[in-house]
């Protein structure tokens, strides 16, 4: 049996970095999948694995804290482990390190496996209880558990675009991460300047799909937090919640 | 002296692949820009040393020619010579294999460098005489010389966008490649299906900054050849022309 825990390593390219130099919050969603998906893939269930089922996994709620984050030529490291597995969701969570050997940020993710004829959850627990015998019971996340995000009840739209075909992955839905990557293009750049992303937080209620309109509305809860809903219509696709650190307070 | 042409490798994550599964154009960009960057830094011209001189390139124009692209976890290797050095312009090549070393495409792309304060051009032949040894004599790139992108007639506007966050580099201005994401953004889906990016060429006219409002300009030459104005009110601020080829036809 392999290691409970996988560990891969990024190198931080040129254009992973925001304006600031740093890596983008999105970039890490990029990575912490990938991770995801290579530590499934060498452990018997991953997406090819599974798909022979007719299962596939789906993110449901995503949250990233970050202490600092990577500069360009910098290394990442990501370990990764599944943390819980219950009937029908199943957690896994990431450790990031800097090329120093530091924690820099801790992730927790929520997955459903679903049926992708019926596109209903499964029993996970029943049709994979392999996955239960990775449990990595000695490895700890402090990430906070999830806690609602509720809808955003401010009835002005901040912003709006056209899922495209840059935002579309192989499974023909949107990229759940290019959702974030719309979120926090809603603020503008002072922002980015001024503050750091402390915490990131984000759950998945719809699955976009090529041409869908999709509107975003923002509230700011704290002039350091804010929730951005992503509505198509009346119905919430997505909801994020962003809590800001000053720089200087690093 | 460092051997002409540099040679460098990048692994097809799933990231950087499109719904079809074939790394996405724009990432090629991306690639490209990285391995000019490491060739030009390891020659002793690059980003870093010419700042000193407050001095930095500027993409000026870009022409990819693929004849395949390739999937995910497959390999890219890119080769980059430079070609000419003019006065006021520098033509840089590249050629594009895949995993097995077959060429899968050629790339050719001209740079500027101008002066950071007056953001003049500055000329290059005196400026930095060794760039010219550096010219590899012996590789050719079969990449056509760029011909002129005409303006778009067609009043009609296509899609717009503002220059957000995520579009912005480290020189806070619109990266180069995110011009190029945006504009294949206008084509449906169906398009990506049935046919592949053959010849993609792009010119830059303006600087974007954050917040300009850019309205695209789609005029179609051809059933497989169309060009796309993006424009910041009566000014384009780059012009693409893109080949496409039918799949079948591979």
């Amino acid at each position: 049996m392999l290691s409970k825990v996988g560990k891969f390593e990024f190198h931080i390219e040129s254009y992973t970095c925001d304006f600031t130099g740093k890596l983008a919050l999105p970039v890490i969603g990029n990575f912490i999948l990938d991770a995801a998906s290579n530590h499934a893939n060498a452990r018997g269930f991953g997406y090819e694995q599974i798909s022979k089922d007719n299962v596939a996994w789906v993110l449901s709620k995503l949250s990233i804290e970050m202490l600092d984050y990577p500069g360009f030529d910098q290394n990442l490291t990501i370990e990764t482990w599944v943390e819980t597995v219950a009937h029908y969701v199943t957690q896994r969570c990431f450790r990031a390190s800097d090329s120093k050997g530091n924690i820099i940020g801790y992730i927790r993710s929520v997955w459903a496996a679903i049926n992708m004829e019926t596109r209903r959850p499964i029993n996970i627990a029943t049709w994979h209880p392999d996955l239960a015998e990775y449990i990595a019971a000695d490895m700890e996340c402090p990430v906070e558990n999830f806690a609602k995000i509720p809808a955003v009840t401010d009835v002005k739209q901040d912003a709006s675009y056209s899922v495209s075909y840059s935002d579309i992955d192989i499974n023909c839905h949107m990229n759940s991460i290019k959702y974030i990557e719309h979120a926090l293009n809603i603020f503008d750049l002072s922002v980015f300047k001024e503050k750091y992303i402390s915490r990131f937080e984000i759950v998945y209620l719809m699955e976009g799909v090529f041409g869908d309109e999709l509107n975003l509305y923002k509230q700011d809860i704290t002039g350091n937090e804010s929730i951005i809903d992503t509505k198509k219509g009346e119905e919430s696709v997505c909801r994020c919640r962003i809590v800001w650190k000053d720089k200087k307070e690093v």
